[in-house]
């Protein structure tokens, strides 16, 4: 047996599942051995009264993502990567976005190269599908499927990415036949365009009519329709961002049915509601995301969700636009409708704080649950488990190491997103990772970053493990 | 580091999460390391190629119990136990039934002297409580939760068991007080008499008639009052041996209101119908078990139950009866009525094959959900979890080394128990334990016993860790 | 032809599917004609401008009833009559209540006595079963129920009222065999018994606390079993004063399954909340009624379900105990606990103004909604149509002709039942009947009564035509 | 008091309220009395031993229509209002197609030349609105709506009817502004035209395919999406021939919520199933229609929904395509797809024998449902009520005398379409109209035409009367 060159001892192990009293013991930046753990030349890290979960994988998150509007997204691999670590997520899966009438190949390579030489933590890629073409559906996806890219989104709404029913079972087809995962941003675009155009009639261009423009109504009904297509189709689907208690009767429904629907909710839809976007002086466009955020009955049904196991994944949506600048929210939106603001808030390094703290410390949501919504279940129907999503012999060494006990009020420059406020600015939490650790390696410390840009790996994902056949063995 | 005594090497390790490649250390009776595990002067057993599962917890279990009426229970401790153990089976939780009049205190004494001697596995006490008087509401139950004792059963049927909704209600108060856990039967009582009395009138005796005597809304009845007693307590409580869809509606819509509604089912709802009960010359007594089998619509409602959640444990209400025998069904119930027939049937030796066989094997219930509805989910509602229930440092040594290659035919002489009769003769089955290993000790080999009588130990139930406060951490 | 004796001239007519302008010709008591009617002999009543619509039918209401714990009902058939009659009311169906141990026979005959001389508009009874011994279900039920006593009302709660289970199968058996309907009062008895215990060892006595000891959940509970017992013997059933939401549910989803369900709510879950309970002096004593008033949710519920058909009938529950007197609410409950607050609130007289005036005047329910809740479907449910529920040729002259332009402000002084209160004290209204006229003949006009004590004919209730077979037609 | 002209004598009159024993009086073609009707002058029609019901309403036909792929609509307004009359039909609401890039106004005019001097009874337009151009919403539509066309239809499906979303808000915005209601043809458009291609391309292309290109999920999606739109709108909306249990729970769950949701479903979903698509030698087409005939437990669930009240409106969707005919189904499918058939089966004349037979003298319906679900909620929905939809003073003298104790074998020998077929051939009924009287002249005895060609007359829909105000009274 090769030595261990590391030892997290007397760590409080939390998993999924157990809860253990133990020490972890690393080699090549894996983890191989649970237990009893000793060995004298190790470097030692004493974790004694301290919590450790694996390393937060963040499912749903964009950086360096281009956009046909002007708006800016304002991290790049390494800035929100770094964010990320330093918030304890050890995984990240952005979006690789395909640009209408152009290939998804492309796009993975673009996406790839902005990530190498930048990324700090290990990644994997969504594909954004916009056009659904024959060549793409019969040539480019099931070679990607096959390479490590087995999970796509698709989107029922925005002009320049929506796609239509026809093309959403396409999608579908493609995804049952060739093993892989759709995930559908589900609201209805007419809906949200009509709504728009009366609000803009009537003079309604404040930040706040964002909210109007979006009701619950108009997440339900596509909520319904795209489970009803991937019924249709017969083939699991995950249902991203989902809001409140409209949305997540359907998928219930569904689940109840029997039909393996997925979903995933962000802190937004826990931590803020409709009435920040009435924030003064256009303050409120700081909070513009869609869906938007709803009332404090949908945050309540959103905490119970995540307990009954409605959702199976809690992402951050990060979506990195700054507020005060040229191109940001306060400039794009001013003097003229909300519509123009760009969709979307930073929360790649709060994610995790924020459930432990308010979720987990507050008695809202058990241990295990925190790890399964972060970690387990997103690494699982991705097809990244076991590499990534738990602490298990065999699997990569990441792992938070949590400070649980020193009470501070969350500012926007403790973070290390290149966004200029923080939607959570002046939360009092008292959870923060002490030691995250990528492979084996300490990359952030007492919530400083201290390791080298352009360390992360891409993470080809396994569809024989993603979403339709987790946990199936023979 | 003390050395290691046993290793299990190169096991195919599946808990409630994962699913690893990997070798477990084993001393003194417990698991001490997961991963790559070595010692020159260890026992070792060769898992290559094996699936190894933590050993079952059978939360449901009747031995040696007495009864009023002429019955006789053809297992006590010593059959019971080595028949759980041949089936994967390391952790019994039978009843101990206080005789109304008589105190618990009583009960429990004679079922420890019961066991004591005798138990091959490990074994913790649900006691079923009849008569809440006020020095067993104020005095008994409240020092016996504190000394392991955290969980307990109420009937809402039968005569000498069954409490009425007031009796519930303070059962339910004195678990919320003292953070205990209450299992219910749940049937209505006046329903199944009056539908008897006039089934008998019109001459309706034989055994099928037992299933007409208890139709599912007289389930759904008694599951919808149970639960609506415990929202009034606000306590969680978990409904025992569910049957089919009506029930389960009720329990899923408690689930979804955020309320602790735990629920459990039984193999003889997946494997055995209504129509079981009308096999010709009386042999439908052999399938008399409350509530009885129902639809095959409803074992598909069952099946999707179990992978959906509604459900969190299997357990197999082993109620052993002979057949033949002066006592046993043929005799009790032949010339006169169905209700005569002693209610239940065996199956913990069954149990956990069956589940792995028809369910996993066949691709109907992925691995996870077998670990933590045989094993995992029982240990933690009951008490018994991190020691009982999963394959981790610091847990017994519990484990089931399968083969899972070889078909074969099952048949009453295979198994263990003390009774003439299997209700799954015949079934064709592809699942049967290779290793059965408790406390690190090899119990059962390829279908046998080969331990000792009686080195089963007695398992305190930590009310902190039971029902209600599952995975709580802070 | 022989002569029209009366013409009501110009009516604009109301029935459950019209709303017709038109005269209506009466001779004998009786409409003869509708459309064009002319007599120069006749007597005319103008009713140019003025709704007109049937006699109400209250099906609930309690009087000269007698009781166990010293309470004293304040009406008798005489000024409960007349004050029904001054409200609009020409039927009234009170309840003939069987002691326990007594005959049914004989509390009809009581009744009778009570009534004959006294009453001053129709009546007929609704049998309270408390005692279904053989002799009740075999001989005396069937022979009543044939000769005009084909409904009853049976109790889940009140000591000396209840049946258990098994009893109220047999009930329901019985009422399947002859073709009765069976009106339930569903709150779970114990749940009221252990929350009063537990309230009262706490010292909350105070009025409020009796809508603290009969909570939603108690209600919900009895209202399923109910329904499940209905079910299991596949029989109708009426499910009586409902409060709120969580039994709506119930009846609802029992409706949507096919079972025919009906279900009655009463002017307290429009016009009360549970706060009014908590009217300082002990005033809140004259809000108490089981099931108590509920929250303005359930308010808005009750109307919305009064629309969508889940009612069929408004009752009023009358049940007269004055406040101030020695026997009354106030005296009763002081310096003892809530439990001795005779239970019940007078509305005998208000059901009809306050439901057109706050309903049908304000948009909340349509005319014809009224005329069917307040007058077609009781009448068809309890066997009474189509003499009683609605204007046509054939029917008894019995009409409301309304005042619904002159705003008042309801006092009790303006009632004519014998309590010294109206829970209603200071609304603001705008309908009052102008006439009210009981088989052909005016008894009350502009709020006297003006006609002579006794009239009022016992209205035997004709099986064929009741609950179950309502509208078959061969 | 100007004479009566026609008198039925000794009628047994049901509507959706009465059943009543009287006569019925008769001058200028309305009701003018009822109840003892005397004049000797009159003619006189015994009805003694008769059930006389309002005229029905058929508020759902197509007679005339153009369309744009070669199909032929086999009757005119001639031979659909003779054989509509010969049913006992006395109201239809045929369709005023809008050809796109064309006016609503023409299309308005275009039908009314069709009609006139061909209709044999009274009737009325629902406009289809298939291009909502602001010329049209903010002029035509709004001076349509005041002027006697207060309700339209719109299309989910069909490439050259269908609206999109957008559009459908439009119309629904515009009816909530106009006080109009607005039928909606919910199927998704996209998921038939994928499944279609996928049949195709898999060589599925005879009739019975139809029903797999159109499952029930196809229909449930685009009425929860409808119901959605309507929602966001708040506006009523009515959803046309609905066709089982998915759909139905959609619609129950908004009724419930207090949405004016209103549905109606048609004889094809009582009486014929998908597996008469399966129907050999390509007969099957004969009963291609969308949506298509369900499943034997959808059509209890349809019954269930009518007694329930699920249901207001009870149409025939006739749709009068020949089969042998060289446009005919068997024409236009034989050799090619499924596709080419045209949608849609005859029976304008069977609907009211249908379900009086089947339906009320078999006991699945009561006889009030089936005049309220016939004639009288299609009248007030429809803005013609009282002139239509009832038997009642002042109303138009539209009444069907019925023969309900002559048994006969249906056959289309019997009709009076120009369809060479109908889908009931062979069945066994009970009811056939004796006498129809349309504004008191008989146009049909004994089921044959006795009266003259162009003597029915337009109805203008009084929009204040129409669906979202049925029933308001002030």
């Amino acid at each position: 047996m090769e030595p261990i060159t590391t030892i997290i001892k007397n760590a409080t192990v939390a998993t999924a599942t157990e809860l253990l009293h133990c020490d972890i013991g690393i080699r090549d930046g894996l983890i191989v051995s649970l237990g009893e753990v000793n060995d004298e030349n190790a470097e030692v890290i004493n974790a004694a009264g301290r919590l450790v979960t694996p390393g937060g994988v963040d499912a749903h998150c964009h950086m360096d993502q281009p956009s046909n509007d002007g708006s800016v997204m304002a991290d790049d691999f390494e800035t929100a990567t770094i964010s990320a670590a330093c918030g304890g997520t050890t995984t990240v899966i952005p979006f690789a976005l395909q640009m209408k009438g152009s290939s998804l190949d492309a796009a993975v390579k673009d996406y790839h190269q902005s990530a190498e030489g930048k990324a700090v933590v290990d990644y994997a890629f969504h594909m954004i599908v916009t056009d659904p073409s024959p060549d793409v559906l019969e040539k480019e996806l099931p070679k990607l499927v096959s390479s490590g890219y087995s999970h796509f989104k698709i989107y029922m709404t925005y002009d320049d990415l929506k796609l239509n029913d026809y093309q959403i079972l396409e999608v579908l087809a493609l995804a049952r036949r060739e093993g892989a995962l759709v995930m559908i941003h589900a609201e209805n675009s007419d809906c949200i365009a009509w709504l728009t155009d009366k609000l803009e009639a009537a003079g309604k261009i404040q930040p706040q009519y964002h909210a109007t423009s979006r009701p619950p109504v108009v997440e339900r009904e596509a909520t319904h329709r795209a489970i009803s297509l991937a019924e249709l189709v017969d083939v699991p689907v995950l249902i991203v961002h989902v809001s409140g208690s409209e949305s997540m009767e359907q998928i219930r429904i569904a689940q109840n049915r029997g039909h393996k629907v997925f979903a995933e909710t962000c802190p937004q839809y826990l931590f803020l509601t409709a009435k920040d976007l009435e924030t003064p002086d256009f303050e409120g466009a700081k909070f513009v995301c869609s869906p938007p955020p709803r009332t404090p009955e949908d945050q309540e049904a959103v905490w119970r969700g995540l307990q009954t196991g409605i959702f199976q994944v809690f992402s951050s949506d990060h979506a990195p636009f700054r507020y005060a600048d040229e191109t940001g929210k306060a400039h794009a939106g001013k003097g003229a409708a909300f519509k123009y603001i760009p969709n979307g808030i930073p929360g790649i390094e709060t994610r995790l704080p924020l459930l432990l703290s308010e979720g987990v410390l507050k008695g809202r949501l058990d241990i295990h649950k925190f790890v399964s919504l972060t970690s387990t279940e997103p690494a699982k129907l991705y097809g990244l488990f076991p590499r990534k999503g738990t602490i298990a012999p065999g699997s990569d060494a990441d792992l938070v190491i949590w400070d649980t006990k020193t009470p501070f009020t969350l500012t926007n420059d403790r973070l290390h997103h290149n966004v200029d406020y923080t939607p959570y600015e002046g939360m009092n939490l008292t959870a923060w990772p002490e030691y995250v650790i990528s492979r084996g390696e300490v990359v952030s410390k007492a919530g400083d970053f201290v390791s080298t840009v352009g360390r992360g790996r891409f993470l080809p994902s396994d569809k024989r493990k993603s979403g339709p056949s987790v946990g199936q063995w023979k």
